[in-house]
């Protein structure tokens, strides 16, 4: 899973994805979906750009906060004291926590049933060095590490090798 | 990841993908992504429907199989022993095999870089009553079992829970 940033005009949020994938290798280019009646929405569609983030484990509670709050009511950054960073090729606001933050410029937008899917250009991929486990929604299977679970949504991460 | 399986004027081919995700709830819909030049892009775009399957955990090897061969030269149904099914909505078979087949009528496909992302609506979702898990590109993280590798590619499946 992922979390879409997004701002325009002053205003910021961000949202926990599930439904994001890659759509081309060369040039690299992400697809999300997001209903549109999310408040990150018309932030993307306005400013024509976002972030793509990866939470790693230890944003578990953080993410599950996330998704159970909207960014109508709260400024969820100073809310879940999230450091931003500064990107190169776009205004929204990149996380230092994550593992790992796409500078995406949308490309195009299509509305795909009580969804809209933003097909964006990735213009820079930065890295934590110091890498989580990515977190997943999960199921019951052994294999996860199971670290919480809200609002009917259940997280976790694939469990490390032990050697 | 899953099946791509397609079918036009008696040419017929399945390819595994690892790039699908879902784009809507109501009506559910499924984006699927395949560069042009993979036998069966033209098929799809020409029959305007495809089959999404998904394989499980005894079918590794042969998902590495179709991966590693093209259907310009072979029937990969008969060279892999796999068992067609009719749908109800589309004629595009069905893999009895497979974990879950979604017949999926073409709705929009567009250019995203070097791939085209095939957007379709699911007409029927068929579930196998017998399921195994399901088969994942996998890394070496220990919560996964490995299944197979060949050309560049490992599957596997998440480990089972123990009790």
């Amino acid at each position: 899973m992922a979390w879409a940033i997004a701002e325009f005009d002053g205003r910021r949020n961000i949202c926990p994805l599930s439904w994001q994938m890659i759509v081309s290798k060369r040039p690299p280019m992400m697809a999300i979906c997001l209903k549109p009646s999310r408040y990150s929405h018309n932030l993307i569609v306005n400013a024509g750009e976002f972030v793509l983030a990866w939470p790693g484990d230890n944003l578990a509670d953080i993410t599950l906060e996330l998704g159970n709050s909207t960014g109508c009511d709260v400024d969820k950054f100073t809310a879940n004291k999230l450091t931003t960073m500064e990107g190169e090729f776009v205004r929204t606001p990149l996380i230092r926590e994550c593992i790992a933050n796409l500078e995406c410029s949308l490309v195009k937008q299509i509305t795909t049933g009580d969804h809209t899917m933003f097909i964006a250009q990735v213009m820079a991929v930065w890295v934590n060095q110091n890498p989580q486990r990515p977190l997943c929604l999960v199921n019951d299977y052994a294999g996860y590490d199971q670290l919480g679970e809200k609002g009917g949504y259940r997280v976790g991460a694939v469990r490390k090798r032990l050697r």
